[in-house]
């Protein structure tokens, strides 16, 4: 009576953490694992992690077939391909939790300058939830598709957003410095990734013009009210997973006035506790006295966060697993969500 | 004829790469090397990789005896300690190059407010030239103490001051987040700095708190006239060696409109233009259009910066070796400043 | 109706290990945590990873407590110092899976000539169960105290005590050549453990003269019969877990003559057909044809294991995480014998 | 009138060690670096390190401007492909350090049967001197052709030769155990080598059947007279850079009968001064009493190795940086050979 799951693009690193995800699971089992370079080789040939532990041979993509066979699939295609796929499993009755940034932005003008791609099925655009419990589990228990939120922007959207919804932050001065390990970017051949290339290295890249950064500006203003603007630079961090963010905001006025009067502490001090307000009933979200660090939180679904203060500013801290909480993790919560489990099932 | 050199406190990494820097350089040589536990055994038994290369045996510090053989002494002993020994060295006639911070900051009460002690030589605080030879090579020349500079204050220092000394950007809004290798944090045994604490985790620490912060902003106020503040957060990053500092400012209002007027990259050069300028003469300052890695810079002392626009902001960027050009590199340097040799030698 | 577990010596990789292990368990609970110097505190005081998920105060050991609330104890104490404790739990009623070497050894001359210290309690030196569920499931069922496997031992064993029953190999040629990431050099602060010591490199360490050696030729020796011979190799290798052994054997006479005959692979299938009959009731041994890898076993309880044949000799190669199956996977694996819970009961 | 250096094939890994080695010789420069892809950008194009410190264009292989502007040229040419334009450079009076395996063996069928291609210059085969100065500097001085030796058979060659000749070890029964860093597989983009795949992992690969077997084979053969025959395995370490090998042997009769009757240290003391007097005048390789690590010659053409005694077998452990000494800094020093500069020019 478990739920049947459909892994669609089961080659990469997010697939592989839904797959060990799944053997775990109590209420959920892969049924199919497609992979079109792969397909009819058994999934441990291409994930040896898995030898012994899950039986599976890889297939091509048949949304039919999958149709038939299974409740729900989780879509880990490239943007535009994965829209497409989306639409064929929706059409056969599959729910799905799509991986890509497809459905993420309210805006489609916003997607189609940003991705540089016409979307396959603009009609959606706007019309998805957002696969953060944290903020939309009503929607997303009623869904079809739900969009699987991006790595940086969950690390820095959790931390935001409460802040920014009870006015203890100003939204126009957000700087976003975060810093990543190396499966953010993926399990294709490329020589950026080679060991040899960031071993022993940390850079920025894409300053100012990485696609997460409207995909942070849209969700906060979602769910907190006023438009913000963040400034956001990743950087590329000699580790294989986890992201922190450093994030440096400044008081709002009403903030900074009280806190003015009080102890030195009493804007962090609010921030926590709107923080533990907002996240009380989020069992993966932690707030934290200690400075978060990215090891503490990996290979697990849980966002630890701090706050501290430095002159004006605030200086908010948040670690997550990229591959965990920052996508496959999530994928599984959002999953155990859509079918009335409970949101930490299989995740413990 | 060449330079006689001690070195005291030999046992930590910028020990290590002083002596290794100094087995390669053609005018000096290492002849004293102290350590008080490890005194009588030879310098590779703490240093293996110096085995076959560098045959001498560590010492107790003996000023006199430092005295009568060398000709300049580097100094990496913690702060307080080192000063007593940099007077005792003065006093019997070494030229002295000193790693700790107690010659740094012009500013006695600031001294012994951040570093909580009594200076042991309050008479030469705010009277020691800082070692930075891009800007201050004509006092080092001359100089009996070098304050040879923070590895962190040396990733900000350089790409600020000349664009604060124009008037480029302004003083009162600049956020540096410094990424820094483990080897930062020195050779004693800690729990924090072991391989399976650091390793695959990056975390902030000292936010809003380091010592490192009044450093930067003494030093651009020395250089570029105007006080500035800054809210500076180091992180410790799961790599050995490196400082990648991402820094991010606003332009000044004469830059803003000069700026709003042309091209969208006018600000952007003239940031460019204004480090070419500043660092014609400056053998290892290296403007460049790519995004700096520290894996760019490792093992050598160059330094290499860049600029991108972002919205309103600039981030500037900056990558180090932080044992190199942040520590024993710089201190070549300026030894070779302080005896009239070119600024590259021994440092190719 | 869950089992009430005490881990005493909380603080080291071992010992977070077990409370991670144990907050997924479905029939244990992790009710006391002993740490000496940190008594008091909260246990995610020292694993800020537990912040969150599990709320526990560290506290002294008191063994009466102990045996008052708790039906196991899972000690992870130095040697000879763990006896005296395992002495002083069995004596109040609790069971006991011992982490230290103290009851592994068939000899009590050759723990107290390799460990260079009086036995506390000589008299159940070689009459304490092994805790290698493959071969002693029955004794462990029953044991009131059982002796977890070192690490490198359990790389080792489990390839080679098959073969050797089996009559496949030589005795009197095993060379064991292993790679061990650094956790297995435990929390303590030492500065050859440091980030900066070991990152970017590999070295041997205790050529020759490792204890590992004569557990590894003890166990075999039970298991399998006639005495045997290793030579044992362990070198620290860059990485946070994993332990990977290449094992140099050479065919025994019967199985050199057997495989003469047949194809090339003749001997290679003789071994993984005999480990495939060993294990195939061993939930977590999985012999393999590709080469295994220490990623591949990464944060989990399995083995995987392979063989090649080069000219005259036998390759066999094993994997294991070092802190899961090398030290509190088995634990917990043990634990869930002794108590009659299925072996993989939350180590899935 | 220093020499003038070609460089071909400069995108690699060892290309870019040859340039950055270069730029710090005092009698040699790169004149001409090629590079098929990438010819018409700078060399800091693909090599961001080289910015502000090389400023050459890279251009297309031309043998005949290689003749006319140089006098020596590093071919970093994949095999077979390096044979035919080795050929070329010599056609138009150019000296060739050649990094291929296409001049290393000596015998034409042994070559064409381990890296399955026709050879397309055979008469060449078995006539070229193998660029190991410590063994063959007559020939490499008058030598128009040096093939530089592969990074496995430079760490086993170098310890097992004098011990060899000398007859202290025999020659049937040699097992290499190497662990190299992820720089040996190169720099072209595959996912076995990316970030995710090697860090945090130790495995073998080509067990058995790895082409540097016939090479190190033939070498100690050449060099030491009687054939000998080695079980070699490499082993893939995440790390960037350097080899570990463990080589396990047993001395001969004669040295087991000699050190029979000593101190039990005798067998170690005679290969340790075989070494010695081997050396005496080969300035990088250093015979150590301490356990040599990788980190230890890291960036450098230094050779540790030690000797332990286990049982009946001596352990050889040597340490090298497999682009240095592996590669790149072997390349330098049969240059300095062949021009009749000190071995050591460029290399401090």
């Amino acid at each position: 009576m478990s739920l049947s799951v459909a892994l669609i693009g089961a080659t990469g690193y997010t697939g592989l953490e839904v797959a060990r995800l799944l053997t775990h699971h109590p209420h959920a089992e892969l049924a199919i694992a497609t992979a079109r370079a792969e397909a009819g080789n058994p999934i441990a040939s291409v994930h040896p992690s898995l030898a012994g532990r899950l039986d599976l041979e890889l297939e091509e993509l048949d949304p039919v077939r999958i149709g038939k066979r299974c409740d729900v699939a989780m879509c880990c295609l490239p943007h535009a391909a994965s829209a497409e796929t989306v639409k064929q499993l929706v059409d056969v009755g599959v729910r799905v939790i799509d991986f890509s940034a497809d459905f993420r932005l309210s805006s489609l003008s916003v997607y189609e300058s940003w991705y540089g791609v016409k979307h396959p099925w603009p009609e959606r655009v706007g019309k998805t939830v957002y696969g953060l419990p944290e903020f939309f589990a009503e929607e997303i228990a009623g869904a079809d598709v739900v969009a699987n939120p991006g790595c940086y922007p969950t690390s820095a959207i959790l931390p935001l957003a409460p802040l920014i919804r009870q006015g203890l932050i100003r939204g126009d001065d957000i700087i976003i410095d975060s810093k990543s390990g190396v499966s953010g970017a993926g399990r294709s051949a490329k020589v950026g990734t080679l060991y040899c290339e960031t071993n022993e290295s940390i850079a920025a890249y894409s300053v100012g013009c990485h696609r997460h950064q409207p995909e942070i500006e849209d969700l906060v203003g979602r769910i907190a009210g006023p438009e913000i603007e963040v400034l956001f630079t990743p950087h590329l961090t000699p580790m294989s997973r986890g992201i922190l963010s450093t994030i440096y905001v400044r008081p709002s006025e009403g903030l900074a006035a009280e806190s003015a009067g009080g102890s030195s502490d009493a804007a962090v001090d609010r921030v926590m506790q709107c923080w533990r307000d907002c996240y009380a009933d989020s069992p993966f979200v932690t707030p934290v006295d200690h400075l978060p660090a990215t090891a503490h939180v990996a290979g697990t679904n849980y966002v630890q966060m701090s706050v501290r203060r430095s002159g004006e500013r605030l200086v908010l801290l948040s670690a997550i697993d990229n591959l965990s909480k920052g996508a496959s993790g999530a994928a599984v919560q959002n999953m155990n969500v859509m079918f009335g489990y409970d949101q930490q099932s299989g995740l413990g």
